[in-house]
């Protein structure tokens, strides 16, 4: 039987609120993901939260149902509570019907099968938790075998990281790493690494893929460093025609992306 | 000669502020924007600011020079400040060395000339400023003739908009309208309409594309309407391999756009 916490006071209130800051992420191994969409792609991908929050409202909907069975059949908590605390929780004023408290999960090169996939993301430095999120939404659509985070990104389990992934974070693999530790498992077997870049006369629809394809993307203002480039197979660069020199990150991986998965589909 | 203002009780400053809601930008006829790349952005494609804040530090810029010189020979103000008001304006924490208040400029249908691009992007009740901001960076890129806005969308003066636009708001024409009217003028003169769709066969690579092509997006949540879907000329799908349905609305609009781009230059 799920409690009820109607109260802002109530300590676990207070605890996962804190979950939106990062420090607290990494203290309690825990993140937030709000709304149906998500949990129930979540739910899909084996992903049961530890504590799930739902509106009285919203009880008798039947993924409600099926979230807070199976989160009560894992040994978490399912919570009812009201409208405000929901909004409290998740930042937004008109909130979800839903938030659920997930532990955070990590992947490590090892653990990743090269060959099971035509496109790899690899994203260095990224800034904006939107942008993460957003690359995540595209390397599920693309089939991509998972994103490989180099050095300081923005953290994955951020709340808006999560909420533009669109519950991507929970069927793409994710790996955090350095530059050399990625090189050196790179290097290890096959791959093809292609770069982004303005410095390069090879239009991105003119080079050819072969898989595995490990794509690339710089920092959002710079770019990515010259000895990263250097290590590159192929570096390409989309056509830019008019004033600015660059796209947003998250499109940029998305155009590349949608050119690879053509030339692995033969389209 | 610049004149400067350090109190947050200033009048001027206390009016600018007001300019990050829209009710103000409307009665006001004036919009945000921020960042010396934006500015210069503006400034290239003729927009000048009647006001101008910029921080002590950055007084020696020659961009920040070439501003203060132009704000002024056109009639506007040009004015010092400190780091904590122009935190206050922007509403980031690092704020960034320039501020600018702008006249909002508007176009209409009847001003759009179709043969001057190959592809017009038009979005039907977007909701994400952010993507709003993304896709027009996107219409610099590619060529685009401009952005025709159905329906109600998102500002496209928000501060958040603008940031994300990079200053391409300054460069790409912006029409807000309604459909009756779009179709109107669409179809009183040459042009493709492409409308991206679920409910098709159709993949996106293997269509044909004829200039002027009109690339529709729907609405975040829901996509477009049936009505709208039913008097596209060609609806296309972009292939999604993984759990999710849909892509971000900015990062289709710009898989499709580059599509569009590689046909009408033949690679």
């Amino acid at each position: 039987m799920p409690r009820e916490i109607t109260a802002y006071s109530n300590p676990l209130i207070k605890r996962v609120r804190l979950l939106r800051e990062k420090r607290h992420r990494r203290e309690e191994g825990l993140f937030l993901a709000e709304g149906l969409r998500i949990l129930t792609e979540a739910r899909e991908a084996g992903r049961i939260p530890q504590y799930l929050f739902f509106a009285r409202d919203s009880a008798a909907h039947p993924l409600v149902q099926a979230l807070v069975a199976d989160v009560e059949a894992a040994g978490g908590e399912a919570i009812e509570t009201v409208p405000d605390i929901l909004s409290k929780l998740s930042g937004k004023d008109n909130p979800q019907a839903v938030v659920g408290v997930f532990p955070e999960f990590t992947r490590d090169l090892a653990s990743l099968d090269r060959s099971s996939a035509a496109i790899w993301l690899v994203a260095e430095r990224l800034r904006d938790p939107g942008n993460l999120g957003t690359i995540l939404r595209t390397g599920d659509a693309v089939g991509a075998g998972g994103l490989i985070l180099i050095g300081e990104c923005v953290d994955p389990f951020s709340v808006e990281a999560v909420r533009a992934s669109m519950g991507a974070l929970f069927t793409v693999p994710v790996v955090q790493c350095e530059w050399a530790e990625f090189t050196q498992w790179l290097r290890s077997g096959p791959g093809q690494l292609v770069g982004l870049s303005l410095d390069t006369d090879s239009d991105y629809r003119a080079a050819s893929y072969t898989a595995p394809t490990f794509l690339l993307t710089g920092n959002e203002a710079q770019g990515m460093p010259d000895a990263y480039a250097a290590q590159c197979d192929l570096l390409v660069k989309i056509p830019m025609l008019g004033k600015a020199d660059s796209l947003n990150a998250a499109v940029a991986t998305a155009v590349m992306a949608y050119e690879v998965l053509a030339q692995s589909r033969g389209t």
